[in-house]
């Protein structure tokens, strides 16, 4: 039997690489993380473990192929963290992972180490029990916090590594403590920076100031109108793709989305803000929405400096839900450009961009997973759309095919992305037990919902 | 006899010091620039020449009183110069000062080392010939490039010190080559930073994207509704102390102004702005402006962050005319702000301000000066008003309440802040003579123009 103890001292191993993966000083750390996990995995009793080359940080592979009729799980989680700053907010060194009453605290304790742990450790006590009921796979990136990179890629030439029946990643948070959650849709994402030069250079603000067109106003003016009196976005075509919610999942959202009171407390904003005909869950779920995430003009250090800008830009960043498509909506952008901003040079460059995903929650492993945490936390799932992108979840659903089971173990207040993140151990230990009644249902062909 | 060579000579000395006042660590520079020039004011044989502390760099002082019942000139320049980036851009080091042709070639040439030399030799010259006319003094300060730091408060000390008639600077422009050009007017200056605020932090652009309020995105509507539809200012009450021009005066200031065409060939603009009632000329001189100098808000690096900003500031510069007051203005514009920004958390700070200042052509001092112009240029001047500020003259004509003459001999193309900085020595030398007529014309009681 693998103890608690044993899972718990492999857990605080796995924590301790700084795998950083914005920190180019950190490579050797991503390296050697990547080596102990697969090392990890062989040792478990996993076949075929490889670290894996990708344009970016290394993928770890692993799998157990018990017989090919049987179903095949892709577990997907990621080896990497996000930086540690600020580093004196910790209260314990952040690669150093401490106990504290029920939780583990350590970077990546939540995000993503302990969560993908569930995956492994549930897989190990079924290999040494000689119990797995069905072929599974791991892949396990090193750059999902730098936007996947390299993974769409990776995906697409290993297909056939990778072929399996449904995918698993637990990546995402529960609702509440103790209530357990299956996110089953995500929003793309389009980034997109839009720059303008109203002149050949910077002017002086008093000789100049009143007769020559000055960049910062320019974006302001062209910012101010993307969105209409009631917050909608003021694009032309905009909504044209936009699928509209039947009456049924309409109901089914509000029903299991998370109310307007919860979601301001959580914002900590000091007022609401957009399209008034729908609930905030709506508005960051069934609804597109696009945020200004960042301006440059002109001086931006202390004090003053007496300059008319030349240059102007923009970072924007669309949140897309089906049936729109990133190529449609930057035509759309571009035309928009076009339209409003005159005697300027306007330049616009792309980040990457993620389609949106809708995964159907009556599918054979969605249930599954829902009976699972039924079995486990003694209540039934929430289903949630989640305003965000998984950049690796719209890859494997887009490029493998198959349903992708986003079942998050982590609680809101987790600090993820933040000092002092942790993890509540009781739930690290159902979320291995819940993993362990996934596959046993997967296997025996769970009854019906 | 001083020689051309003996004051080309001293000129080379005095830019080859590297008193760049914004650059703390020229602090040594600024005090040995000082020094020399006190020790230089000595030796063309000035009295009561010393070094005075401000509360930034030192103020160089020196006078020729020969009878208190004569008039007082004040002649008032700066020893400090901007920074040279982009180095790279120089053809020669920019305080290896280099003769090239018919220029003068280094930092400080024209701005404002050069310009300051043709006060200094042309009393020189008086003295050595034992021809001084009238009583001179000499204020040259060091912060100039700084904003005048500490240069109101020293004026008001040294009150008495300063006594004089007149208040004559050459820091200024020509309007064309052989053109000169007496500036009678200058804007004042309110510099202010407003911060909004609309949520405790920032947020995710995925997870909350749609539901709470952006301060990006609320900054750039708060920035756009600055100006109205013809790109007069929105705020109200915002020009009510804007004297009107008379009939008399716009028509002076039409026949001696610069043409929309030069104005945009200098601007190297895309596109004309401003309010179209008035001619370009009008809108930077009679007409108030206000301009954005610089907008900060959200990730500003590289590439994308998915963020929702929770504060965004901007930095805006207003140059106002006559009988426009910066106090007044500073309150109009929070009543803007209080009006226009709700639901968001606002922080307003200042930088220093400055009152706008139109000199009576008709003075005698101005009239003596374009007489002298005349003399040598063979060319009456052109009377301008300047769409900038300058602190000191402010200052100089507010504290001690007297004309201020900007009788400047630099070129459009002479480089001023910019890398090569140049000034063309024939006007240098122009310039000399110039001041030596001015100071007859006041000592004999010019004719009437």
């Amino acid at each position: 039997m693998i103890s608690r103890e044993d899972i718990v001292r492999d857990l605080k191993e796995f924590i301790s690489f700084p795998s950083v993966s914005a920190d180019s000083s950190q490579q050797q750390a991503m390296f050697d993380c990547a080596s102990w996990l697969a090392g990890h995995l062989y040792e478990i009793g996993m076949q075929r473990t490889k670290v894996l080359p990708t344009s970016a940080h290394p993928v770890v592979y692993g799998e157990y192929m018990i017989d090919a009729a049987l179903p095949t799980i892709l577990f997907y989680g990621h080896y990497d963290v996000t930086p540690v700053d600020p580093l004196n907010k910790w209260d314990t060194p952040p690669f150093r992972p401490a106990i504290k009453g029920d939780y583990i605290v350590g970077r990546g304790a939540s995000d993503d180490k302990g969560q993908l742990f569930t995956h492994i450790k549930a897989v190990a006590k079924l290999l040494q029990e000689g119990r797995l009921p069905v072929n599974v796979k791991f892949l396990i990136e090193g750059a999902e916090e730098i936007g996947s990179v390299g993974l769409e890629e990776f995906v697409a030439q290993h297909k056939t590594l990778l072929r399996c029946d449904a995918v698993v990643v637990s990546d995402t948070k529960m609702v509440g403590p103790g209530q357990p959650a299956i996110t089953y849709s995500l929003r793309g994402s389009v980034k997109v920076e839009v720059t303008l030069r109203t002149m050949a250079k910077d002017l002086h603000s008093g000789t100049f100031g009143g007769y020559v067109p000055n960049a910062a106003i320019k974006m302001a003016e062209f910012i101010a109108g993307l969105h209409d009196k009631d917050n909608a976005i003021a694009i032309p075509g905009f909504y044209e793709d936009v699928r509209d919610p039947s009456p049924a999942e309409r109901a089914f959202v509000a029903a299991n989305g998370i109310g307007n009171a919860a979601l301001m407390q959580e914002a900590e904003a000091f007022a609401p803000w957009g399209e008034s005909r729908f609930s905030m869950y709506e508005r960051i779920s069934s609804r597109p929405s696009l945020e200004v995430t960042g301006i440059t003009a002109g001086y931006q250090g202390k004090g003053f400096k007496e300059v008319i800008p030349a240059v102007a830009s923009v970072k924007l960043n669309f949140r897309l839900v089906p049936d729109q498509e990133p190529g449609r909506i930057s035509k759309l952008l571009e035309q928009h450009v076009r339209n409003e901003v005159k005697d300027a040079d306007v330049k616009i460059t792309y980040g990457a961009v993620g389609y949106p995903v809708i995964i159907p929650r009556n599918n054979f492993y969605v249930r599954a997973a829902a009976l699972a945490c039924e079995k486990v936390f003694r209540r039934k799932p929430r289903f949630l759309r989640n305003g965000g992108s998984i950049g690796a979840v719209d890859y494997l659903y887009t490029i493998l095919g198959v349903p992708v089971v986003l079942l998050g173990f982590a609680r809101a207040d987790d600090n993820m992305h933040a000092p002092n993140e942790k993890f509540y151990l009781p739930d690290f230990f159902k979320g291995i037990d819940t993993i362990r009644q996934f596959l046993q249902l997967v296997a025996s062909g769970m009854p019906k919902a």
